[in-house]
């Protein structure tokens, strides 16, 4: 994915800069590929995916700690201000959301290592929708972060309230199933846990694009209005 | 709570860096007080008081806001480096916990709006002994950060696996009355998501220990070893 900020910024900051930006798209598409994966997991019923999914979210976290020193070095070195600063804190939060995504990405592969009847079986076929919607979600964010697409970020941001909606249908539907067979309540908690790790990673998709908002706008966007950020935008 | 830096830091720096402090501090007090009132909501099913912790997270969005600024507005100003930086981007994080947590004592309200029968009423026993163990760890936390205490951030750092442990006890614990009696499920759901976020909230007490643990001794303390970190610290 190309990133291009040079409109944006002046001087040697420039490519240090896009060194950095470079990193966090990486890092970004270890991420999707983990979601994808976890959720290929659990559909499949592949444990042995299952553990590589773990198993990788090191990689995650060595990504976090490397973008996080790139961030105070140039910092430290550059002394940027304005929006050369407001885009390094931006990527330092980006950074962090994406590494608890990773988390929840390896949180949710649990039901992977279970078994379900016929009848089971559609909870995770309502999980992998689930999914899909989040992964799509994902994929927009990076590429908005990627391209400093302010009016693409706020796309992405309006899309968690229909994550949040599914969410809570599968919930309802999920505990219905555990009152009609009180038996598989464990096995019925653990997809109810992954729908939770889904419904919090389209939250934080929805932090990074208000890292990306702040970054173009300058306005710190959280806990404001959609009328507020919608009228910023002009859209 | 007072906050002692001036060992560590030197220049006019310092008196703009102890008044961010001292607003962090002022949020800290701020989201223990919303922990609080939340259990105490509720343990005596208190419906209004349960409102009113909803109402009041405002006011901790607010702060997160203000002191990002300031934080945004120290580093452009006075250019920072070394542990000066590392002060800045320490609370910069740290806030950003501080506001999930305010999130998590108003999302575990939930149970204040029920009623429950004698039977019932052990469920929210356990939850508030759980909620007093996530108090204090919460309570440490703001105090090693306050002293700028390492040692006593890793002490709050090693709490959070009792958190867990107790955690899966009472979840499991809750899993089998809703197999025991499944019209209770939907009740139960809500106590467990409430015990879910306060295990959430000592996740994120242990996520600023390490941001103490960063400020002081300068090393990225997340995703290494208890080992690696005791050598670090000498104890």
């Amino acid at each position: 994915m190309d990133f291009k900020i040079d409109k944006h910024i002046s001087g040697q900051f420039n490519q240090e800069l896009e060194q950095i930006m470079s990193h966090v798209l990486d890092m970004g598409g270890i991420v999707e590929q983990q979601i994808s994966q976890s959720l290929a997991a659990i559909s499949s019923l592949d444990a042995k995916l299952a553990g590589q999914v773990v198993e990788n979210d090191r990689k995650i976290n060595a990504y976090e700690t490397t973008i996080d020193e790139e961030c105070a070095r140039i910092i430290a070195k550059r002394q940027p201000a304005a929006i050369d600063l407001r885009i390094v804190l931006a990527i330092a939060k980006t950074i962090a959301d994406l590494e608890r995504i990773g988390d929840e990405a390896c949180r949710m592969v649990k039901p992977a290592l279970e078994s379900y009847n016929r009848e089971e079986r559609q909870f995770l076929v309502d999980l992998d929708h689930m999914g899909q919607q989040v992964l799509t979600m994902f994929n927009k964010v990076l590429d908005a972060l990627a391209r400093m697409d302010s009016e693409a970020a706020y796309e992405v941001y309006k899309m968690d309230k229909k994550i949040d909606k599914t969410y809570e249908a599968i919930t309802r539907q999920l505990m219905t199933y555990m009152m009609e067979d009180p038996r598989a309540i464990p096995k019925i908690m653990d997809v109810i846990w992954a729908t939770r790790s889904l419904e919090r990673i389209g939250d934080r998709c929805q932090n990074i694009s208000e890292h990306v908002i702040y970054l173009i706008k300058g306005k710190d966007v959280r806990h404001t209005s959609r009328e507020h950020i919608e009228k910023m935008l002009g859209v």
